[in-house]
């Protein structure tokens, strides 16, 4: 029985708690929070669970693991102290606030022979694994663009900018679909509360292919968008993330080019419009799984799909974005070491 | 009665024939099109209609106006040409392929006082103008942003990119409604097509003020998408083209930020998550009023809504993007001249 | 050339003549209507074709057929004396008030070898064209049902009730698709205006077989909706008429039951919850289709797919349904003698 | 605190759980199941709570009142036997499998003074409170017509009809919002599983005013609607429960009938097609407030909303539906006593 101690009670952290708590394998032993009132929750929903207003207090529990949910500047320290007290550890998204940090964390875990995971919520969904699969196999050809709107209005944070708060998910995505990382990064956004930070934020990410990412995040938005775009040469896909039903629509459309006999400067093109296909796709919720997949590579010492460097990657790519939006768009170059990190 | 030669009988021309034919004081009296399948068309429909393959031939004929829908290149030429008949002009948009060409035609419709009008055809929907209406009225507030996402598949140009052919729509609006033109652009985008133009796009604006717009234009989409975000500090807009009713929503949405007494650091963003209301549109087809109002101004001499100025404003938008674009995202500031140009 | 008149240049008419004269083997030459105001319309759009408001003066023309688009009330009187002149006719559905009118008219157009054809034009859409196709080759199994919504605000008819408005395009539809005429029809519904006709109301029909027809049409919806179910017990199709794209999306979904071992009361249905498939639809419009159909029987003395006998079988459940709906629901069967004509 | 237990721990029962453990003065101390694996469920939720598959060992425990969510057919039974045993009861919908059974439960409650709760969950959404004080307001006028569609995939029962497992949800909302209960039933309805009930229906109920409503209810739909219209003679609404934001739309739609001077003859039908509007809606979890409204009334000895006769009207209107669609529509008189019900 794996014994975890989650940190942080807040909007993620019961979420955690409800996932450990059905698998059959793991126990939820205790709960920290510096907030009473969130730890008062616990004690109604779990009342066998221990609760602490000191994060030492849990270290210091009898646990094996500790998955923590707090704002992304206290990662770093909370994540550090985890791995150096031996516990293995599951870390919210984005995985800390540089990759300097992040660099940090994969060496400690890597020294003590812990578990290091992101949770990249995403990567574990039906729908994302399903577009994967499609890409590995081919059915969409070449990819083109990856194009995602994720809007909604509110929850600005105080100590990161939008695009550390939702491009995340899509740069998560993206570095398990796409088949390369990014080159370089445009950004462009605003703020428009004076003293916070950037609440609407547009995000090109480009590749070494013809092939190129854009990302459209806001605070600011009055409707939830959850939108993908992914074309490739062969096939287009739409990924709705707010559909109940039908999360992925496959079309079988697209452009072939031919270039005419008579002239060089007649290029023909022809547009493919036929059927669309929406695949059943699983839709248990993909907590759950991340919870599994993090008790299992505890078990038997697999590298988890969203390990360290899946971390550290999204990251940099957060880092050089914020950068080239204070700078009006001028694109930044990506650092190769983050890029090929990981192998 | 006013009596207008169309020249272009292609995607848009039948659509301004049809509606000066609707209109009680205009005659359609001639139609000029280099190709005679096209021709055939108009034989069928009108048989009183003259057609002719020479542009030369049309300018002759007895008419006091011309309507140009033909391919941007061309546009210069024909509008030069018919002006200095002594014809009144309405031209297609983008009204020319650079604001060099721009000034030079309002220049050449003032010394001849002809009518030079483009036909901006979303500043004369209902839509458009419910929404110009709104902000001048100040029920959204201050602007925050405008973003907009116009894609579809298809219909690739060879002489423009997709900026020219898509994102002309959003700059014409944007320069209706907007309070203020643009003072720097930033763009990225991707050509998949070996020896084409860019097919997809994305364009930042910056203003004076903190209001930003940015536009998602793409011929590669599997699925046709026409919708914009108006946010404001008092109200949000959603305006979706493609709903057949409640094209806009009014959402009485938002957020008010109050600083905290303890701290200056601690920024307390309050949501207002309201209603939302659909006010009925007028869903008249808008080129018939384009028709009405160039006719209109010629009889009047008053200067139509959407005159050379306007076409040249974003004209220079749309040169400043595409060169940004070119290089990766880096801004340009837009001329002043342009900007303030009209007055 | 083939030398067409059109009577009624109200809602419909002006959809006719436009296809008529779109078709490159037919001519409209006259056009009738009561209204003055009208036939200005005709004189507009088509200088060079004659107009009347004397139904005989057009009879007594030198064309070839007629289309009718006037009140369902006059259609008898209107087709029989057509037909008396020699003239083959297109008749707007409903077909006639009555199954007696009707196989009056099927009886005149035999004796005097005209063709006489309804424009049930559901029945030529690229939507309804591939359901039949897709019944007829045994995709969807055996028929369970057919449900549709066809709602909507306003067109209170004076002369019919909303059956005979609308519930006459789901009748049309089912005559063409489902594998039999039904046998049984039971219907509600409810007048709201004093000295009107019903303007909500609801039919079932019932067949031989485990099948099922439900209609649900309504003057007084706020909102349109077309939209079709159709159940089977291999695959399911919904057609949304509404939509743009994906008119037609096929489910694999269904039930299949087993009898458990253990006993007879053990019942075990199983759910088949598969992938949707929306097959690109031809989206021509189908009054083109229309027009180049009845123009071919006219030449060839091809039957039309929608004759005088479907137009029959259709008045005659809307007949049944009438009186079932004054009787709040007893169900009324249907004559024989209209469930197989044709033959 | 008030101590509960549940009864049934299938699909509805967690749910009836994990509310009352989120409530402050209320604790579940027992649930009890049949079925072993579904109390092991129980055991890893929360340790702290008795099981049972014994509803005997259930009733002496020490509880004050017990949630029962079993089949229909069972619920007479159970639900008597704990009245008996001195509990207050909340029960599921529908309340009993007959008017006989729910006239006994009443009468058993009253005379021990027990609190008889019916959870219609759905009159304690956000959306249906704020459509009943529409209607309370005025603001829809004179209700014309209620019209739902409740249609998916599954869960065929094996004890009751569709009728009795859909339609008892727009019963339940009727009963609550419309001023009147219904005088007469009219349904139809097909069974394609041998040996099984009902599985698609359609039920009309009339009125003594010129009202009428229409439940469009299925289990063997592809697709999930949950849509109810509801017209007024001042505005409409559409309540659509699958939508996340904007559930309730009223639009100020209608139809104005006025006499033309000339002669009766001439009925002046006038459309109104106005703005629509989505009030914001409370969100929060319905069950949560039917649980702390079953405490409350427990507390207080104030009657619940939905008692034992809101139970009663609805089953009467479910029994008589079901006997009109054995008799394939002819209509039903529903019966005076259970209508007038309550007073």
């Amino acid at each position: 029985m794996l014994r975890i101690g989650v940190i942080g009670y807040g909007y993620w952290g019961p979420n955690l708690v409800r996932n450990f708590v059905e698998l059959p394998n793991t126990l939820v032993t205790i709960v920290a929070d510096r907030r009473e009132e969130r730890l008062d929750l616990v004690r109604r929903r779990f009342p066998h669970v221990e609760v602490t207003t000191e994060f030492e207090f849990l270290l210091n529990a009898d646990i094996d693991a500790v998955a923590i949910a707090t704002p992304v500047s206290t990662h770093f320290t909370l994540a550090s102290e985890a791995l150096r007290a031996g516990k293995h550890v599951l870390l919210e998204k984005p995985m800390t606030a540089s990759t300097e940090e992040a660099l940090q964390l994969i060496d400690e875990a890597s020294r003590r022979d812990r578990v290091l995971m992101v949770d990249h919520t995403f990567v574990y969904t039906g729908a994302v694994r399903r577009i994967r699969q499609l890409i590995d196999q081919g059915a969409l050809g070449d990819i083109y663009y990856y194009d995602s709107t994720r809007i909604n209005l509110g929850m600005f944070q105080q100590d990161v900018d939008v695009i550390w708060d939702l491009a995340v998910h899509d740069l998560s995505i993206m570095d398990y679909i796409l088949p390369e990382p990014p080159i370089e990064v445009s950004a462009t956004g605003i703020n428009h509360v004076c003293g916070a930070t950037e609440n609407c934020a547009y995000v090109t990410t480009f590749y070494d292919n013809p092939l190129i990412a854009h990302l459209n995040v806001s605070w600011l938005s009055p409707v939830k968008v959850r939108r993908t775009l992914i074309g490739g040469s062969k096939q287009m896909v739409v990924y709705d993330d707010i559909e109940m039903s039908e999360k992925i629509k496959i079309y079988n459309k697209g452009v072939s080019v031919t270039n005419g006999d008579e002239s060089r400067y007649k290029m023909r093109v022809g547009y493919r419009s036929g059927d669309m296909y929406a695949p059943q796709i699983d839709t248990g919720e993909a907590l759950n799984i991340v919870a599994q997949h993090f008790a299992e590579c505890i078990r038997t010492g697999a590298k988890p799909v969203t390990d360290g460097y899946a971390g550290l990657r999204v990251v940099s790519v957060l880092e050089a974005a914020t950068r080239s939006m204070r700078n009006h768009g001028t694109s930044e170059r990506l650092s190769t070491s983050c890029r090929t990190a990981s192998a």
